[in-house]
């Protein structure tokens, strides 16, 4: 049935063209009208009075409400912010910690540095990325096992590979298919087994041994496109998971990315604890909120006699997380099941406690998160799956 | 005693200042002649007549012979090299695969890319990269045992940790110390307690937890800062260790030193193996010399029971070698021992047969190296430690 709710669902999915957020989420929608010949009419405030993107977001408008059955046509009426309510906007997006912020002027004026803008969400609701600082501690193995757990809590998951050099994210969800762009533009992201949603550099390339032997600047581009040229659509969260190292490619995902949360990833090794530290303050330098921390590889357990050996040294991570004043969210055991499973693209069978509690944790974050955010916004944020 | 021999020796160290490489290498010294008083003559022929850096090369060499006992005065004497011996000396810089050519004008025409010229070699006889594109498979492990192994030895080792996001080098051999500039301009390196000579940006800086957030231009020219400009003095080997990825830190490195092998690391996993690929793929089309794999991690021996387990998987080293076509060197088991040793910064106290075998393959391939490079070269170099 045509009504008010519906439109409004439908009108979410239209970002404003400059800062990348919902109209809705803006708080620019006032007011939809509905005649029995279904016409509709919407009404739409701008950040700016003569915002030359208007026409486009009149166009978008027309075209995401004229898709709903029953709409004969959409008329759309623009007016602006008064000052007071962009002063607001600027608070929310703030609070929000995108970093996008609405001058004055209207102008969207990102601190992220220059010749860098911070990209927009789109219908995405968390972005969470996954670093260490230290390479082969198990970021992949993270990022994939809290996608197969968010996956199995019935959300709606999507997993950015931003690891261009030395990408794993298609092969432990045995993809290989190359991604295609819909009509809308977009690229369409490979779907894994259990439907999460999946981008990787490896899913472009011809052959996936061939190195990319990029410099920074191309490095930074690509993960740009792999986050904004990609048709996420809706997902509850979109994980990150970063290259080893605090250059490129972590700068740009932290400068680029609007990211809720960062999860980080160590192992009981001194010599990781050392570099996962450099993460962490890059991580607190960026202003990015961290969750907390996961120690990978904290022991592994003799499967002949089921002895306990600490390969890695004694399991530190708690102490670690403390040192960092940061969460600490748990070990995970070395197990030879992960290396097969991973090498044969079935991660998604696996399953450990640890991130059964990270995702517990997430989503509770993301609740208090969005009943902040939602204050005074016309629509809430949809945090929980709906179980259709 | 004052001979011919002696000042050859000396004259060894003097470098032509626009190709950095020895000028008794580069077969400039044409004639010594020692008189009863002391006084030395040395004739010197030049790559072009009038050679700006005649005046440079003229003081190195007084300077140099000048500090052996029994000299009283130098007088240096230029001529110019004919076309033809040009010609030879073009044909031996390319055999040696510096990529350092010498163009008929006397100029240095580096291949090596828009604005990234490759470096000479001063007194370093072979570079040695250690790569694995995949993080945590053990590079700097396997750094640290090959210059602790060619130390054992009795040569003189160098080793760059070129990691700047992730430098563990200076934290395994115990070394904290800051470096600072000898009279000479140039950074002294710190020294293991076994004489190994080592430079790392985390002996540089304040708090080794402190992340250096450099964007790739800076990465590079840091890197060749830490080659160049550091008093690496005579080192039979410098050992280079890279970052993972194949992007700027690794590109730097193949781009701006005269690499003369590179050895990759690998774990098991098949993961690991398709990136590492990535990196072989990279030194080939660099141009590389590969020398050969190390699987790390092959498998893990229960202390308790003496049970083999694969935790990352069946070892395929020689598998994977063969696939890359490049010799296999062997497969390192994990050992507590490795994490615990490299933590106390005591690293130097390991041994492992595996390196015993890869540091005798790298003296026979310098050894042959050199007999090619020396034929009609006035002196041999000596790539056999001096048992003094």
């Amino acid at each position: 049935m045509l009504d008010k709710a519906a439109i409004l669902e439908q009108l979410r999915g239209v970002l404003d063209p400059e800062i990348g957020i919902s109209i809705v989420d803006l708080n620019m929608v006032r007011d939809i009208g509905i005649n029995e010949d279904g016409i509709v009419q919407v009404k739409i405030a701008l950040t700016v009075q003569h915002c030359p993107m208007a026409k486009t977001l009149q166009a978008d408008v027309e075209k995401a409400v004229g898709k709903l059955d029953g709409v004969k046509s959409v008329n759309v009426e623009t007016t602006a912010m008064s000052k007071k309510e962009l002063e607001e906007l600027r608070v929310k997006l703030t609070a929000r910690g995108t970093n996008s912020q609405i001058s004055q002027s209207g102008q969207n004026t990102s601190t992220a540095g220059p010749g860098i803008n911070k990209l927009g969400k789109r219908g995405i609701r968390n972005i969470i990325a996954i670093v260490s600082g230290k390479g082969g501690v198990g970021k992949s193995f993270v990022t994939s096992m809290l996608a197969t757990e968010l996956r199995r809590k019935g959300y709606e998951v999507g997993v950015l590979d931003a690891d261009l050099t030395g990408p794993s994210i298609a092969k432990v969800f045995g993809l290989s298919g190359k991604p295609y762009k819909a009509p809308n533009g977009l690229i369409v992201p490979a779907k894994s087994k259990t439907g999460i949603k999946v981008m990787s550099i490896n899913l472009v390339l011809d052959d996936p041994t061939m190195p990319v032997i990029w410099r920074g600047p191309i490095v930074n581009s690509v993960i740009r496109q792999l986050y904004w040229d990609v048709d996420w659509g809706d997902v509850h969260y979109l994980l990150v998971d970063l290259p080893p190292g605090t250059s490129d490619s972590p700068l740009t995902v932290f400068q680029s990315l609007p990211v809720d949360g960062v999860i980080v990833v160590s192992s009981p090794q001194d010599l990781a604890a050392m570099i996962v530290a450099k993460a962490v303050n890059m991580a607190k330098k960026m202003e990015a909120p961290i969750m907390g921390l996961v120690e990978n590889m904290s022991y592994f357990q003799c499967p002949g006699c089921g002895e306990k050996v600490e390969i890695f040294g004694q399991s530190n991570g708690s102490r670690l997380a403390a040192q960092l004043d940061i969460p600490y969210l748990g070990g995970v055991p070395l197990d030879p099941e992960i290396a097969r499973l991973s090498d044969q693209g079935r991660i998604e069978e696996y399953s450990s406690p640890v991130f059964e509690n990270i995702t517990a944790e997430l989503r509770q974050k993301a609740v208090r998160q969005v009943e902040q955010l939602t204050q005074g916004l016309p629509i809430a944020w949809t945090v929980e799956p709906q179980h259709k």
